[in-house]
C-alpha cells in the first residue's frame, strides 16, 4: 500500500528524468536493444549487455524506494550512467553467450575503483554505475563482491518486479555452476522470522522491519500508553539478546573501556524513573504526502506514545566510566550503537550532544524497564537509551555500545537521514551536510477524536474533541487552541497530564517537561454549520507555535510534520434521520 | 501617532460598552446634567456632582490607554460604575457651590473600603469606582489620598484631554486653599527631564518613558548593533546612579545578604563576555494591531538588537553568596529589582527560573559593559542583567537587588503583563494566572530590506532581500527560507554570524546560540511579476518554525508576534521610465 503510493508519485517524477537523460545521450536510441553484440571480448560484451538491457527510467525511479532509513538516489545527479530510456526490458532468458565468472573474479570487484560486482540467483551484475543512485546510499557497497540475497532479505522493499528490472540492466554474466552450488549452502534465512508477536490492533506501515502505530482514538485513551500499543519503529530485525550474557561497552573516556552487565546496570547505579513521550521524526508524514510525495513510511498521527521508563542515568554511567569536565574540551557527542544489525554486521546507530547526555537535568536513561516491566523485545530488551525531549531515532534500542567522541555518529541515520530541509530542496539539490541532525523536536499536537470524515448527529448538540500535544527539549505544553470553523475562532482546550480521574501530576521543573499532555474540548455544535473543520494547535512554554499549513514546511524526507492538525466532520441534521 | 491609532480602535469598541451601561442604568438620562443639586449634604452633593459629569463612554474608553506596562481595563466588567452615557461634558468652570475638603479629609480615603480620593490642580476626586477600570491596574491606588501630579508626570499618556474628561466625572469638591498652597510647594519636577540624549535616527514609540527602535534598514547593517541605535525599552525614568556609591544586594541565600560594589563585581569575579540578542516581547506588535487593536507600544520590526556584553556571571555571584544544591530544593526563581522607580518607590522587577540563573551553560551576566564600553545610561548603567535567550523584559537594567526565592517576582511586569494568550481571549475573559510569564522567546525573523512598498526597477534584474533571524533559549537559527511569490516557492537565504567581510564566528555550543543571524538572498526578478510579496521564515535547530499568519496568534497584549514577515514590493517596468 505504501509502496504503491510511492510508485504513483515517482511515476510523476519519471518523465523529467527521462528527458534529461535522453538529452545527455541522444545517440542511444530507445531501440538500443538491437545494438547488442555477442563479441567474446569480456569488457565489450559486458557493456553491450548492459546497454541492451537499459530499462525505462520510470522503472528505475520507481525502484529507487527503500523501505526504511534509506536515502532516495541523492546521487542521481552525480550519476555517470547517462544512457537511454527504453520502454521494453529484455528478459534474462533470451540472452545467450553470456560470460561465465568465478566467485573469485566477482570478489575482486568490491570498490568503485575496481568496479562493484554482485551476484543474485546465479547471475553476475556490475552495479558500479548504480551505486550513486542507490536509495540506501553507500550501504550497497557492503554487498560488493558477494551475494545480494542476504541484503534483500533484510529490506523487504527489494521484493518488487521493478527492482529486478533495474538489476537486469546491470547483468554482465553468470556465476560458475560450482560457485553457485557453494552459495546455495550459505543462503540466509529470513532474519525477521523470530521477531516478536505484536498486538493485532496496530496499523502496520512496514512488516520487515516492523513499523506500526496504534489507532488514534485508542492512543488518547491512556495517558501512559500501554507497551503493547506503543508505536513500533524498527530499522532492522529485532535482535535476541541473552540478558545473562548481555554486555554494554562504554568507550572514549579516560578510564578506558567500561563493560557493564545488565546486573551491573541495575545494581551499581541508582534507578531513575522518567515519564517521557517518544515521537518518530516521521509522525504525520502522510499529511506531507498529500502535498507532494515524500520518502518514508506513511505514518498517520500516532507515531508518538508516552511511557514511564526506568533505568540507570547515562550521566551516572559516564561519570563511573571516567567522565569529567576535561572530557568536554575535546568530546562533544555521545554515540550509541544498537545490537540490531544487518547481515554485514552494521548496527543501528545515532548520537546526541554530550551536554544533553551529562546534564543533571537531561534525564537521559539507560532504561531496562518500560511501564514498570522489563523492556519488551520491540522496545529494546534488555537495555535502550531514552533521551527525553529528543526525536525517537536517537533513543537507540538494544543498546550495545556507548562511545564518547569528538564527532557525531557516522551512521546513515545520523548523517543522511532524519534532517529537515526547505520545501524548495529536492533530491537533486539536497546536501545532507547543510542541515543539523534532528535532536529536539518542535511543538506538536493532533486530534485523535473525532476522526476525519466522522459524522455527528445534530441532536447531540455538542461535539467533544480530543487529542495530544507535546514539545521537544523539555518545553511544557501550556495551551492548546481548538477551532471548529477552520481557524476563524478559537477556544482553549482543557489539558491533562495524568490518567483520567487521577490527580494532576505536579508541574515538571522548567525544561524537563518530557511527557505529553492530553487535551479535550466539548463545545456546542455551531447552529448552522453542515460541516466542521476542526483544527488544533499547541503552544509550549517558550511560546513556540505550530505552523498553519503543511506545504510551506514540506520537505523531501517528510519529517517534522507539525502543521495545525485538521479533521472535517459532517453534521447530520435530524431531518435526515427521518 | 500611536495614541491616535489606539483611539481609533477604541472608538470602535466604545458603542458596545455604552449600550451595556445604558441598559443597566436606564433611568439616568443623557441630560443628567440638569439633575445636579446644590444640597449641602456632603455625600449627596458628591454623588450628584459625579452623576452630572458623566462623560461619553467613548471618551472613557479612549482614556483607558496607558503608555507602558499597564493593563487595559481588565476589570471593566467588574465595574460597579453603572452610570449613563452623555455626549456633553460639563467643564469644571461652570460648577458652583462645590464642597471644600481639607488634605486631612482627602488622606482618609486611600482604600476601596474607605473610598479612593485624589487631588489634581486643586480639585478633589473620588475615583473609587474608576479603580477597577484603570488601565494601569492597581497601581492607581498608590496615588490614593494624595496628588495625581507626580504620577501623571511619570506616564505622559495622561497628558490628554480624554483623561481630564474622565477625571472630571469623579470630581466631588475642591481642596482647601491652604492645602492647595502646601501642594504647590512639593510639586514634582518632570522625572524624565534628566533622561540621556538619544540618537536622532531612532523612531520613537513613546517619549516618557523612552521607547524607540532603529530604522530596519540600519538595523541589519551591523552584526553587532551600535549601542546608540540599539532599541530602547524603558518602563520608567532613567535613574542616575553614582558608580562610586553603587551597591548591589544579593538576598535569599544561606550566606545572608551579600552587598557588592561596582568595583567588587569587576574585580572579585571573572569577566565573562557574551554576544547576545535582546528582543522585546512586543517586537512586531504593529502587525497584530493591523488584525485587531492590541494594548501596548506599536513596535515595528526593530525592537530587537544584538550586542556584546561583559560582566560577572550571575552564577559566580550566587555561588559567592552561598548558593549550593540545597538551595534548589526550596528556591526556584531569581528575582531582579531595578533602580528605576516611580514616585512611590516601586521599582521595575522581573524574575527568571533558578536553573537558568545557576547553569554553567546559561551565561547569565551581571553586565557592566556593552560593546566594550561602560553600559550607556539607557541600557542600565552601571549594571544590568543579561539573560541570553530570554525576553528583554527579564534583562533588568540599573540592577539594584537580586533575590533568590521560592516564588516568581510579584511585579506587575512578571504577573500581569508579558504573557501570551489564545486569540479567543479578550480583556473580559483573560486570567493572567493561566499563562506562564514569557521567558524564552520563539523563533523569529523579519525582512529589513526592501521596505514594504518599495519599488524595484525591472532593469535591476534581481532583488536583494536582507533580514535578521533569531530564536530564544539558545536555539541556533539553521535556515531562513525566502519566498518572492507570497509563499508558493521558497529559496534558502545565506546566513551570517559576524560582521560583513569578517570570518564567520565559530559555531556556538548546543543550546548556547544567543546571537542572531543576519541573512541575505539575491534572486532574479520573476519575469512577469508586477509585484512581489516577499516572505521570510526561519527555522531553529529544534526545527521550530514560524507560524504562517498573524490572526491565529493574535493576543490581547500583542506580544510574541512572530508570524512570517511579509513585504510587498512593486516592480517598475522600464517602459514606465521613458
Amino acid at each position: 500500500m505504501l509502496l504503491l503510493k510511492c510508485c504513483q508519485s515517482l511515476t510523476r517524477v519519471g518523465p523529467l528524468k527521462t528527458q534529461r537523460h535522453l538529452r545527455v545521450a541522444p545517440t542511444v536510441a530507445p531501440c538500443a536493444v538491437r545494438l547488442w553484440s555477442s563479441s567474446s571480448e569480456d569488457r565489450r560484451s559486458r557493456e553491450s549487455y548492459q546497454r541492451a538491457h537499459s530499462p525505462s527510467w520510470k522503472h528505475v525511479l520507481a525502484g529507487l524506494l527503500a523501505g526504511t532509513g534509506a536515502v532516495l538516489a541523492y546521487g542521481l545527479h552525480h550519476s555517470k550512467a547517462e544512457r537511454a530510456a527504453t520502454t521494453t526490458v529484455q528478459t534474462i532468458g533470451k540472452v545467450s553467450s553470456v560470460p561465465i565468472f568465478s566467485q573469485e573474479e566477482v570478489t575482486k570487484h568490491r570498490s568503485l575503483e575496481d568496479g562493484v560486482w554482485v551476484t543474485y540467483k546465479g547471475s553476475v551484475y556490475d552495479i558500479t554505475e548504480f551505486v550513486a543512485m542507490h536509495p540506501g546510499g553507500d550501504k550497497i557497497l557492503l554487498a560488493a563482491g558477494g551475494a545480494l540475497e542476504p541484503f534483500w532479505a533484510l529490506y523487504a522493499v527489494h521484493s518488487q518486479d521493478h527492482v529486478l528490472d533495474i538489476l537486469a540492466e546491470y547483468k554482465v554474466g553468470e556465476l560458475s555452476v560450482e560457485d553457485q552450488r557453494k552459495q546455495q549452502a550459505v543462503k540466509s534465512s529470513d532474519p525477521y522470522s523470530s521477531d516478536p508477536d505484536r498486538h493485532p490492533v496496530l496499523r502496520i506501515n512496514s512488516l520487515k522491519p516492523f513499523n506500526a502505530e496504534p489507532p488514534p482514538e485508542i492512543l488518547s485513551d491512556n495517558y501512559i500508553t500501554p507497551s503493547a500499543i506503543f508505536f513500533k519503529r524498527n530499522h532492522l530485525p529485532v535482535p535476541h539478546v541473552d540478558p545473562a550474557s548481555y554486555q554494554l561497552q562504554v568507550e572514549g573516556l579516560p578510564g578506558g573501556v567500561l563493560t557493564l552487565s545488565l546486573e551491573d546496570l541495575k545494581t551499581q547505579f541508582p534507578k531513575h524513573t522518567v515519564t517521557a513521550t517518544l515521537q518518530c521524526a516521521g509522525n504525520r508524514r502522510s499529511e506531507m504526502n498529500k502535498v507532494k510525495q515524500v520518502k518514508g513510511l506513511n505514518w498517520g498521527i500516532a507515531a508518538i506514545s508516552n511511557a514511564t521508563w526506568s533505568g540507570a542515568r547515562l550521566r551516572d554511567v559516564l561519570l563511573a566510566a571516567g567522565y569529567g569536565p576535561d572530557v568536554a574540551r575535546s568530546a562533544h557527542h555521545v554515540q550509541f550503537e544498537g545490537l540490531d544489525k544487518d547481515v554485514t554486521g552494521t548496527t543501528y546507530g545515532a548520537s546526541i550532544p554530550l551536554n544533553k547526555a551529562v546534564s543533571e537535568e537531561g534525564d537521559v536513561l539507560l532504561a531496562y524497564e518500560m511501564n514498570g516491566e522489563d523492556l519488551p523485545a520491540d522496545h529494546g530488551y534488555p537495555v535502550r537509551v531514552v533521551v527525553p525531549g529528543t526525536v525517537g531515532a536517537r533513543n537507540v534500542k538494544w543498546l550495545g555500545k556507548i562511545v564518547v567522541s569528538a564527532e557525531e555518529s557516522s551512521s546513515h541515520w545520523q548523517q543522511n537521514d532524519y534532517k529537515g530541509f526547505s520545501p524548495g530542496t529536492d533530491w537533486d539539490t539536497v546536501d545532507f551536510k547543510s542541515a543539523p541532525a534532528i535532536q529536539e523536536l518542535p511543538i506538536q499536537s493532533a486530534i485523535t477524536q473525532p476522526a476525519d470524515g466522522a459524522v455527528v448527529d445534530r441532536s447531540a448538540e455538542e461535539v467533544t474533541v480530543k487529542g495530544y500535544a507535546w514539545s521537544g527539549g523539555g518545553r511544557e505544553v501550556v495551551r492548546v487552541d481548538v477551532s471548529l470553523d477552520g481557524g476563524n475562532t478559537w477556544q482553549v482546550a482543557e489539558l491533562r497530564s495524568s490518567e483520567k480521574g487521577q490527580a494532576p501530576a505536579p508541574s515538571p521543573p522548567p525544561g524537563r517537561a518530557w511527557a505529553w499532555k492530553l487535551w479535550e474540548l466539548t463545545a456546542p455544535l455551531p447552529p448552522k454549520a453542515q460541516e466542521l473543520e476542526i483544527i488544533c494547535k499547541a503552544v509550549d512554554n517558550s511560546y513556540n507555535m505550530q505552523p498553519d499549513s503543511v506545504a510551506p514546511i514540506w520537505n523531501l524526507r517528510g519529517v517534522l510534520s507539525n502543521a495545525w492538525h485538521r479533521v472535517k466532520v459532517k453534521i447530520k441534521e435530524d431531518e435526515e434521520e427521518e
